[in-house]
C-alpha cells in the first residue's frame, strides 16, 4: 500500500439559526422590559397601520423571515401576524430610528390591520384636535 | 333715599386651564411612567417623521393648541417641537388607536423632523431585511 492518503473533508457544521444581521445587534435600545415598538406602514399607500412591540429575537425573525412577528404584550408570547387572522404582514422594509429605539417597518398587509376587522387601528377613534395654522401662512 | 338695588354682578371666574376634550379623558392608557407613544406622520405625503412620547398634559397641549408637544424623558421636561429649532409640527390631525394606547398625530412639519437635520427619524437607518413574498404572488 502506498502512503497517498484522501483529504478528509471538513465535517459539515450544524446550521445555526438566522442571527439578526451583524450591523443591528447591539444598535437596537430595547426599554426596561426587553422591548422596542415597531411602527407598521403599509409601504405603498404610507398607511401607518399600527403599532406592536418586539424583544431582540421577535425582531430577529422580522429581519429575516419577509412576514413581521411581535411580542404579544398581553399574552406574553410571540405572535406572528397573520397565523390565525389570515391578515399576514409582509416585510418590504425595515429602519431604526436616531436614537436606536424604535423600529419602522414597511409591509405590505394582506386585509384588515386591525383585530376589530378595520384596515388599521387607527380607523376608528378620532380626537378631534384644534388644528393648527402655520404662522405666516392665510 | 329707595329701596333700588343695583343687581351685583356675578364675579367672573378666572380662566382655567383647557382641558383635554371630555371624550378622551379616561381613554387612553398610559404606560407605567404615565406616559403614551406617539406617532408623528406628515399629513398630506405620509411620510412617518418620527415617534415621541407624551403624558396627559403634553397631550391635553397637543391637542388644544395646534402645536405638537413631547414630554423629553431623556431631559424630563415638556418640549414643545420647534421651540428652539424653528421645526415646529402644526397639528391637522389626531387619532387613538383601538387598545387606547398609542397616538396617531398627522402634521404639518416645517423643516426638517429629526435632531440630525435629517427630514425624518428613519432617514439615516436602513436594516436590510429579508423581503417578504405574499404567497400566491410571483
Amino acid at each position: 500500500m502506498t502512503d497517498t492518503t484522501t483529504p478528509v473533508p471538513e465535517p459539515t457544521p450544524a446550521p445555526e439559526p438566522t442571527p439578526v444581521p451583524e450591523p443591528v445587534e447591539g444598535r437596537v435600545t430595547f426599554n426596561a422590559d426587553g422591548l422596542v415598538p415597531a411602527i407598521i406602514q403599509q409601504h405603498d399607500t404610507g398607511e401607518v397601520l399600527m403599532l406592536g412591540w418586539m424583544d431582540a429575537e421577535a425582531l430577529r425573525r422580522t429581519l429575516t423571515e419577509g412576514r413581521v412577528t411581535f411580542w404579544s404584550r398581553s399574552r406574553q408570547e410571540y405572535w406572528r401576524k397573520g397565523d390565525t387572522s389570515g391578515h399576514a404582514q409582509y416585510v418590504k422594509g425595515a429602519r431604526l430610528d436616531c436614537d436606536g429605539d424604535t423600529l419602522l417597518i414597511a409591509v405590505e398587509q394582506i386585509g384588515a390591520a386591525c383585530h376589530t376587522g378595520d384596515r388599521t387601528c387607527f380607523d376608528a377613534d378620532d380626537l378631534t384636535p384644534v388644528v393648527g395654522q402655520v404662522e405666516g401662512v392665510p
